[in-house]
């Protein structure tokens, strides 16, 4: 066990072998995203990343803790992949409806397999800490959404920005149980309409 | 063996216990909903119910059998409740909107759990017979939204159903993850903006 610890704790620097750790946290993010957190076991992850169990807890402490981690990765790359999405536009509705767009070409992917935070939160426990990584995401989409329906002069930013979040997770949803290609742009679609209707003013045509 | 399935087969009339299979659905609805399909094992079903695991797989043929049992069970359930909802109203615009109405009721129940269909399929294999039940459900629904959409008046009522299908799905998903129990109202709002697009004629004020 000694020697595990100290497999994640002292990297090699001259070595170009991925760390324990890393090789853990690529392990779960393909098959946590691809067959679901419940469904895949901790020996297939430490199988297919090739260490040893006692790696498992002494890197994450659980697997509810890898879910975690894994879940952190998700975060990261959806945020940078909106954040690369907003700006290549100049107006805040652009950036709105580009959010569809990215959303979209995710679902073109074959490996989409539906909302990560979707899938692995809807069977956990409510004091499960899979859901303080969902909260944390879900919370950072929505400001996104709230500051981009502000700059667009939305009457109401929240409540934009509520309506095109369901929209998003909708169209997550028809992609994943409907294999509808489509979803995204049809989300796109009603998200113009929600974003004019919003910032239209009184007595603009 | 031989008992178990004489349980299921032949029924006493004269009897007021629920039949092996009704107590077996029973316990699969309330666990499944309440937990998950992967985070409940057949023992803690077939010890809810009552019955010895020889009546689950001659009832059922297997978990995902008594899955897509529930999964019915819940359409059943689905339906029943929109049908009535839908009967409240005299105009397709009303009725559409209290499809919102109702899975705000729906949201507001301390037992509200998502959408059974989600959680049971995004983890599942894409040649599970789960996709199949989940398949069926989405397929009323969304006949339902085109329709009422196609008697709303809607210039494309396929593309106005789909955008009302998007907001459903992702109110429950709100009320899932973020425990938002105004989502079926949020949704209703946007759903009654993306009505009045849709079925406002051109030159309609």
């Amino acid at each position: 066990m000694a020697s595990e610890i100290s497999e994640i704790t002292e990297e090699d620097p001259t070595s170009d072998r991925p760390s324990a750790r890393a090789r853990l946290l690529a392990a779960a993010n393909e098959l946590f995203y691809q067959e679901g957190v419940n469904t895949v076991g901790i020996d297939r992850v430490i199988e297919r990343a090739g260490v040893a169990k006692a790696t498992l807890y002494s890197a994450y402490g659980s697997k509810e803790g890898l879910i975690r981690a894994y879940l952190a990765v998700r975060h990261d790359a959806r945020r940078h992949h909106l954040t690369e999405a907003v700006a290549r536009h100049d107006t805040p509705r652009e950036q709105l409806l580009d959010i569809f767009d990215s959303l979209g070409e995710s679902i073109s992917k074959p490996t989409y397999h539906g909302c990560a935070f979707v899938n692995a939160t809807v069977e956990a426990r409510p004091d499960s800490p899979i859901f303080e990584a969902t909260d944390e995401y879900r919370a950072w989409m929505r400001a996104l959404f709230v500051d981009l329906a502000t700059a667009a002069g939305a009457a109401d930013p929240d409540e934009l920005a509520c309506h095109l979040n369901l929209l998003y997770d909708g169209a997550g949803i028809a992609a994943r149980l409907d294999r509808a290609q489509t979803a995204a742009t049809a989300a796109r679609a009603a998200a113009a309409v929600l974003i004019d209707a919003a910032t239209a003013g009184p007595g603009t045509p």
